[in-house]
């Protein structure tokens, strides 16, 4: 073994990209707690509270409610596996990156998929969905509630009611969506939905919050067919998390420690507390941004607070000024993805990002930077603008 | 929200079931290092020197070497899922739980599957599988080379040879074996392998090493169908840790600091010295335990060093001395699964349980417990033919 790794020092880094969101301390000593097995009584108690934690912040009270040991994009995979079986017909709303994914990963299920679009930084009315839903008769409708490649805030509630009424359930993706708005999963009846741990519950990446609606369940149970993936079979992780705790897969135990404390931040702050603290910088971002000539690449009024994508001004050297944010001021901002690349960037405020000193901290940076790139607007004025917001 | 979930204080405990096992403290520090962005140029030479100390382990040049952000589980299915389109023929080598899981996971991607069986805590000959392969011609051939649930220690050699010759592609199981003893990929021509970091790698469970051989990737290349998992695809993991970075999902990045550093400590002491120290250990617990008159339930001469599975001897309360052992001494061991559920306890030796003061640990405990409930052998004997190997 000639070649020896060097030690592990990575770089202090402002994370005001599309997630991984700023890390509490807290979580990361969590992180690092000792280890136990699996099966651990101490361990089964941690599932259980995470488990009512979860299921506070999606507002349910549906036991089928947990981690995947995975990602967001598996949670995504998770629901839609799930649901579908081969020959299934589902729609999916389409209006960005993530819609696309579940476009493919549906397909990959073997559903028979109908896709609506919308423009990128747009969102979907009910009445974009009615001839698609009487002309596909759908098992499943999935769409994204907050698309992080557009900034774009979906309302869920009147589709809801309009996807129930032609018989299909809903499906949704709040990856990005869950601890920053409000995501009310009885109240508005859905009946899956999955998120990751590296946005606004501020954990770093590695699990996917999901939750079933009972109605949901009883579909999974009723399938004719095995679920495709043994790993994010739901049937059987019922058996983990339930009471019965039948041995399924090893439990990715300190992740579950990260986000464990991760939601006891939110416990404490509290969730209403915790919208506010979003939409209250994301105001102030807004402000300076707007002082700083830049303009929003999703439509107003359905601008999510946690992820605000702006157009990359005319003139203006895209990855010059994320590698000067990223070297000389040591922030990270999200490029375009998709439709938007090299045309959008994507400022996020999630989780324990969403601090009026980030806010100031960016607009500061980016303020220098577009006046060396020979941008025109008023200096100072973003940082003015950003603390009238606070008052 | 009226609950408050608990302070996180998970207790300490001597790992020495089936994994997790213990984590070296540089390895718990290394979990709560400041996250970084997952495209951050920091993450990606992370990424680079994860590989190539990955490589190291497995022995392989195979630039498809990663791991993939789930779950030891997670990489039976990525192997299984890219390498099996709907009805190719492979068979699965079946002795014990992950075999049995293996066949499972097999048919759910429509593999058209030919089990071959073999009495538990035993392992296959060549033999065994001439005619199944003459029969089957299958595509792949599946087969666990440290077998969790009853400690068999596969020999991998002479099998790929006549998988080989009859054009069938190995997918090897190296969950357990990775790190505690040889496992030589490019040597022994494994097309496809699999292990978890909660093993030999002492690192906590959530992620899985994965390595496809160039043949391997070429019929992935050259699948007619899409890979069914979107987020096990081979193909494009191949192109967010190849040189174009494409992005597919989040890395988790917090759990590949924990696995670079756990792999850092395997470079350090050296392969051939950990294989060295895992045999070792092995010895003098496999003599203390038979001074305790413990036996085997795996066949002599093909037993794991690092997984110990033992008959419970009659009379003996399997629950109760378990409950034991980690309520008086924070000792976690494992009990049997599936066939050897009640009949057997697994004693795990991995990573950076292998060490003396754990074996002594353990044995001084199972001998009192032992004694308490009436087993009959010479009291100090088990610690005395354990510091006997030692020397």
């Amino acid at each position: 073994m000639a070649y020896i790794a060097p030690p592990l020092e990575p770089p202090a880094r402002v994370l005001m990209g599309p997630g991984p969101s700023e890390i509490h301390p807290r979580v990361l000593r969590a992180l690092g707690a000792n280890t136990v097995g699996h099966l651990d009584p101490y361990y089964l108690t941690i599932m259980n509270d995470l488990q009512r934690m979860l299921r506070e912040v999606f507002q349910t009270t549906n036991p089928m409610t947990m981690a995947v040991s995975a990602t967001g994009s598996a949670g995504m995979e998770s629901t839609v596996v799930n649901l579908i079986e081969p020959g299934d017909s589902m729609i999916v709303c389409v209006n960005g990156v993530f819609g696309e994914r579940m476009v493919d990963v549906a397909g990959r299920a073997g559903a028979n998929v109908t896709r609506v679009d919308r423009p990128w930084g747009e969102v979907f009315s009910p009445d974009d969905l009615k001839a698609a839903l009487a002309a596909a008769k759908p098992k499943v409708v999935g769409i994204v509630m907050a698309e992080t490649s557009t900034g774009a805030w979906q309302p869920i509630e009147e589709i809801s009611k309009l996807v129930h009424d032609a018989g299909a359930l809903l499906l949704v993706d709040a990856v990005t969506a869950l601890g920053g708005v409000p995501v009310k999963v009885d109240e508005w009846q859905i009946d899956a939905i999955y998120s990751g741990t590296q946005k606004c519950l501020s954990c770093p990446p590695g699990l996917a919050p999901v939750s079933f609606s009972p109605r949901a369940m009883d579909v999974v149970l009723n399938r004719k067919t095995k679920v495709q993936s043994w790993y994010l079979d739901v049937s059987m992780l019922a058996k983990y998390w339930g009471a019965d705790r039948v041995y399924h897969h090893t439990g990715p135990i300190n992740m579950t420690y990260g986000l464990y404390e991760a939601l006891r931040l939110i416990q404490e702050e509290g969730l209403d507390a915790c919208y506010a603290r979003h939409m209250l910088n994301h105001r102030a971002l807004k402000a300076g941004l707007t002082a700083l000539g830049l303009k929003y690449a999703t439509v107003e009024g359905h601008q999510l607070p946690m992820l605000n994508a702006v157009l990359i001004p005319d003139g203006i050297d895209d990855v010059k000024v994320r590698k000067a944010l990223l070297e000389r001021f040591g922030i990270e901002i999200g490029g375009g993805l998709g439709a938007f690349k090299g045309k959008a960037w994507r400022i996020g405020l999630m989780g324990h990002t969403a601090r009026p000193n980030n806010v100031l901290l960016v607009l500061g940076a980016l303020e220098q930077l577009l006046a060396e790139q020979g941008h025109k607007f008023d200096r100072g004025s973003s940082i003015a603008a950003a603390n009238g917001v606070y008052g």
